[in-house]
């Protein structure tokens, strides 16, 4: 254990953590699960009879048992009926909690528990990569670090800072209202906490000043990619303004070039079809939740074709069927329709081959939260961490996506639109050793996500039990926690 | 030490406080002031070389030195050149601190805290004798117990419970306007704290179901005191909404009933001339800010000369001229032309004789509140707790009060307005040693009670340069904290 | 034809509007209905085979046909198989039409057209007197004396000026957001208009104040009757107010007493059971709505008890049990626990006998209104003019009252509460000739008031078919217009 | 006089208008001004001595005495001493008025009547063209036409239709909140008014989609000019929004393509810095208040020259420095900053040579409007018609800009920026003979321009005494109407 790891493991028992779970003492340096099909994520038929060995937290060898040599003492798992795959990730920020006042007085100095706690849950259900923009950014960056180093258990955590042209909580672009409530202070630490000097200011700069600011900001932040808004923010005032462009393409196309420039994968917030098209004319590798296109028009198939060409892959938020036709029924309105042409998009997506990213902008539920119309109506269709990222797999079958594709969406498309193919995203040697092994085939059956035997992080065996290990604001749901 | 007092005494040693400044461990059983000028509250005459003696908390004695004869062991004062007065009170609600969203989140299971750092910086300020009622029902109950036991140290604290008839924080009463930002749980129990089932729904109700429930909560929340709304509060969505009536004559004869046979003082939140008439007729002993009657009219004779034959007390706000032209310069409108009428109802009170209260309705300073007129204006109009009383005499002296009945304002006739003047609020032998010590003498000059030398507390001297003990919310102000 | 009728009526055809029709030219002196059933109101058995005889406009003599003699050259109408009952009434204030924003400018100047309409579209439908108060007062007396001359035709309105106590359309009485978006100069004249110098400046004043200030209100404003706020108005910004109590008893007293020096009867608009028994013990003829006393408590026995002995007449709004279901179930909340709970007190007051009045605060449905629950899901509720107060009267029979006590409640007790009933409210000789002729008996069935054939206003007969004559905002709905 | 001349005419008598004073009878063909110097407004030295005829409303000849015959019958005007210049022209939209609820609802089917006073108080002011987008637009074709018939005088309108991406008057663009107010169809019909189709819906469309639409806009409505939203409106509930975009790049040009294949101006409303340089590049012929770029900083000088090279015009609503600073005093905020920032772009753009046009916002002077700043504290920087573009000339000097570039910024420059100068912006033979007679030389001070002796439009010498002659809403204010 690092000093670094020690350092934190003694902050945790001092909090009242249990170290123990997070950090198991004793686990062997290698690992060996034999006699499972493995899955790899490339895309490859599956091989069944196979075996993966793991070695000091990575990928020593993936192969039939014939064609494999397992370490001495290594830790085995036996595979048989059973299904390896590599750890899913959720290719939308998801790494966050209910960031209303209450929360964010309450737990001032914790966030960076909360996002771990949301990260041990992602985790148990199967998780092992999730990403975290806007809102918090240093305790993001702390609980990024806290996982890494292994001073806490968790899904990885990669930070893309503030969504470049949004303001904070106590903004316009979210909820401007409780200002008055709280102390011009807190105002201003939260807003900057969020923005981190890259807000709406830019908007009314040429482009060679937002390269600068740019620049700077990446050089200072320790980022692991880029994100920047294309269009605005969902409301305003009460007002759908999601139409608005942010950016010119010039300006877009310098933010692009500073995230490329530090070899940062840089993704647009875009909303509607105008907005999409802009961010891929710029260079961006990925749209954040690419299926948003507006109440109204559809992306046009020249936009699409466009993001096959340029390998541009997009993000998206996949419900199912039954779950929009409940908020058709429950909550008619722009948001809604939003959700219809979003459908739309992602089967002419599918069709046409754009690379797609499974995402669900998950949050941890949080009883500070007033109850969505699935709390109320149909709680099979909760959208938390945990849960969220299985009912969006059922969608995207739904919406055409082959199993194999969704297997990708989930993993290897994730890998290298964020630019860690080299470290995650399959099972394949020399990889981190994030794996998932199921209890039935995914490619059977899409439900079959949900039947987890076990979860494999940095090549250790995860206590899925125990998890999350000191859960601050969480709640049981149906699926998960 | 009873059992309660180590109990506490623990209690805040884990909390981090200062147990040892709290209570005192070695002080003598008794103690002398010898050589000052009695001032005693009552009205008499200053008594000069004067005596005090205090055995046990309680005067034991007062008079000349020939007279008088000084315990042996007895801690000694030198008080030549002194002037000994009762300790100060404030007769209208001051114990609390600004109850926006930040610090009820914040501080939630601290509130007691926060009320007795208030209490301290009171005491500090020569007040002994403090009034709590609305806002944070419990915590002002602990936070009085824990004074009255001596596990922490302030001025004593009087808990009036809710003011009957108004709703809690998150309601038209307060700020509603914030109920979105928080959880639902937390708006039910803040306001369940604030109301104590003595809410607007009374107003709906007939007189004996109104008994039935102030019968009740008499019975079960150890109040000092009992008030009710005669008006609407000062606001409603906005809008002036003080000149409608709470309630029926005869449902506040009804409250009045009920607190008078659990020997309750019983005072009305009164805000228009008809609302102080007509608590005056339901027999109420006091008013909580009997100056207020709106911003066109003042009280008419009739009420003044009804209030002054039945003894009816009347708590004031009083402003002085200088602050009340900074308001009018920098703050035109209804509640400006609220305190130009309360100024003329004050002069017309003093005039006619009925008797007042001094109060200020002060709070601690906060951080997360948004700064006052004077706080950006004219800092020495301050209105803090600690301060806001000694601006306060200067106002009365200005409005016509002689300096004798300034000092009974503070004192004697608040202690019979609450029916505490068995124990408090003169300096007679059998009271309770509740002293302030000045330096000057404040029948010469208004402005010489800020000439503190020692506040005795419970016969005690009080370290006043240890308070606030452990500040939380509390901010230096020009004058005090 | 009087030359105030002459000259009107020569303003009405500048006006387009058809003064053939609104002043039938050549209508004989008398008027005989005979072979009728006449039911007169005053709760005496129906008299078979009955004759009417009018001259000049008013009742000269009802009995059996050979007790009564029918002056030579009478317009003769054969009631054989038919009903005749007095002209009905609608206790509470209806002659009025949606003062939204858009109506009230664009109407500016002929407010008394709508006004008229509005009483031409009540007596099309078998109301010959309506009241009217609040709102546009200087139109409502033009309306009411151009009727009243002949100048017009319609139900005679009676003027009742502002609800003392309440501010205009343009205050937090009504619409105060609606300000911004109009000149300040329209915004005083409308207010002004309404409110007549008697808004909530009152309530800052003692009983003697107001009394001078409602002196000379009523010496100088011509009204039928008077009617002050025992209540707040229902909301203000937005939140629930009605609980409050606007003024003193003493107050009230003084209200009614200057009320009744003028020979007015006066009126209370209470909400609440401590507003309704203030207001009886105030000396009120009638309470508005007097079955309204919050979303909680019924009124107390002991209120309706003094209701009675007192002979204090209730307006009441009677809905059926199917609106109320309707709004329970599309509408829930305060308001419709309100109508829940005035269910109640109609059911209890109808058992006490107290007598009560029908009204249904119905005004003309303009299109300008945005539509209501019973527009949008059941039409047969409507509540307009012209329709409601049919509805209104299958309710009370619901409700458990007599079918004789419901043609009082309609007629007779009508005019006794408003002191008219020395000229109308019954079929009697000596009072004016306003008559309704029905097709099938109302004491079979409440329905048959629908079934009219005839009405008769100043002993003329209507030509319902034309009215109204020059519909501005009347809406066609289903039961009338 | 043509048919719809008379036919107007006849309408118009009706209304009781002077048509006398609308139409002269009278008139001579042709008509000389003698002796006069004449500034042509292109730029060239001033010809003294001059003499202009104008035959049929058009100028016939210009030049020295011994060169120009003068026709027989001539109508002869003295210029000795005088000075002859171009007709004024305001290059941004001015003719409206204060399009609150009030005005619209007790006008509607009178607005054109109001944009013809609003013509004529120009007109009286020495403006012979300005310019209507945005709001009422049949009602501005209505007046266009009449004005451009001779049934009505005024200076001649220029139709630009809607501001393309904007919403009407019960929008987000304007004032949503007073919807509730009115009636469902009047909030229809009016937003239909002012859209005619091309609103925000645009903005969710593709190149294509948004081709189709304009083109078939351009088809139906008879526009003199196009316009376009570059960046969004001012405010969105509240809270700066203009710093946001509209329309992407491509977008922009279909835009500008459909205008120009329509041989009409194209112009963006542009809002910051990079919104000017995005209309420029989509190729814009006008950008319409130029000069502003948001609240913090200027244009870059790269774009100015961009606009230099490209021969884009830039309207600009230019103010005072006292006018500013009564602004930074009485109204700190984001749009005094902005009107900071358009000082600096002003002084800018007149040193890199963008040609300008003179432009003012101005409306007429309402009293349904709440006063402004100038009307409260400092009447003479008054922005209304009739007197802004007299101050706005006084600011350009102050900003810079040379007496004769003053000129061709309020006469030439907007002729050539509209496409309007084959017929209008200068003095020379062929164009409409459009003039205004100084008694004093603007080149020798800007404020000679009030000095007006006579004005011609049309080659017909106004009355300008009698204008405007059926005023409606305007109110005298200290320069003009």
């Amino acid at each position: 254990m690092s000093s670094t790891k020690v350092q934190y493991a003694a902050f945790l028992t001092v909090m009242g953590l249990a170290v123990a779970a997070a950090v198991p003492a004793a686990q062997p340096r290698s690992l060996a699960i034999t006699g499972a099909t493995i899955i790899d994520g490339t895309g490859k038929a599956p091989l069944s009879d196979g075996v993966v060995v793991v070695v000091d937290g990575r990928i020593a060898a993936v192969g039939r048992a014939r064609d494999v040599s397992i370490p001495r003492g290594a830790q085995k798992l036996d595979g048989r009926g059973k299904y390896v795959i590599p750890g899913l990730m959720d290719g939308v920020n998801m790494t966050w909690f209910s960031t209303n006042v209450e929360n964010l007085v309450r737990y001032e100095g914790r966030y960076h528990e909360i996002l771990i706690e949301c990260a041990q849950v992602a985790l148990k259900n199967g998780i092992t990569g999730a990403f975290a923009t806007w809102r918090t950014h240093n305790p993001a960056m702390k609980a990024r670090d806290m996982i890494e180093s292994g001073a806490a258990v968790g899904a990885s955590i990669y930070v893309g800072g503030n969504i470049i042209g949004f303001d904070g909580m106590f903004s316009a672009d979210s909820s401007a209202a409780a200002a008055p409530f709280v102390s011009p202070d807190f105002v201003k630490r939260t807003n900057d906490e969020f923005v981190q000097g890259t807000g709406r200011d830019l908007m009314w700069m040429g482009p060679e000043e937002v390269r600068a600011v740019i620049r700077n900001y990446v050089q200072t932040h320790k980022l692991d990619y880029l994100k920047y808004a294309a269009n605005a923010h969902w409301l305003q005032g009460g007002v759908l303004n999601a139409e608005y462009l942010s950016f010119s393409e010039r300006v877009q196309k310098v933010i692009v070039e500073e995230g490329h420039r530090a070899s940062l994968s840089v993704q647009a917030h875009a909303m509607s079809g105008e907005g999409i098209d802009m961010a891929v004319e710029a260079g961006v590798d990925l749209l954040t939740h690419g299926d948003m296109s507006g109440p109204k028009t559809p992306i046009p198939a020249e936009t699409l074709q466009k993001m096959v060409e340029r390998h541009v892959f997009a993000g998206v938020l996949p419900i199912t069927q039954r779950n929009l036709e409940l908020r058709q029924r429950e909550e008619p309105g722009d948001f809604t329709q939003f959700l219809e042409v979003a459908k739309v998009n992602r089967r002419n997506m599918i069709k046409a081959g754009v690379p797609l990213l499974l995402g669900t902008e998950a949050g941890l539920k949080s009883p500070t939260q007033p109850p969505t119309v699935d709390d109320k109506v149909d709680p099979s269709l909760h959208s938390y961490v945990g849960v969220a990222h299985f009912n969006a797999m059922v969608a995207l079958e739904e919406e055409g996506m082959s199993r194999m594709e969704i297997l990708k969406s989930a993993t290897s498309n994730i890998a290298k639109a964020f630019k860690l193919d080299a470290d995650v995203g399959t099972v394949e040697s020399g990889k981190v050793a994030n794996l998932v092994i199921l209890g039935a085939n995914p490619l059977d059956d899409v439900r079959n996500y949900r039947r987890i035997d076990a979860v494999i992080k940095d090549g250790k065996v995860v206590d899925r039990n125990a998890l999350p290990l000191a859960p601050i604001i969480s709640v049981k749901t149906a699926g998960g926690n």
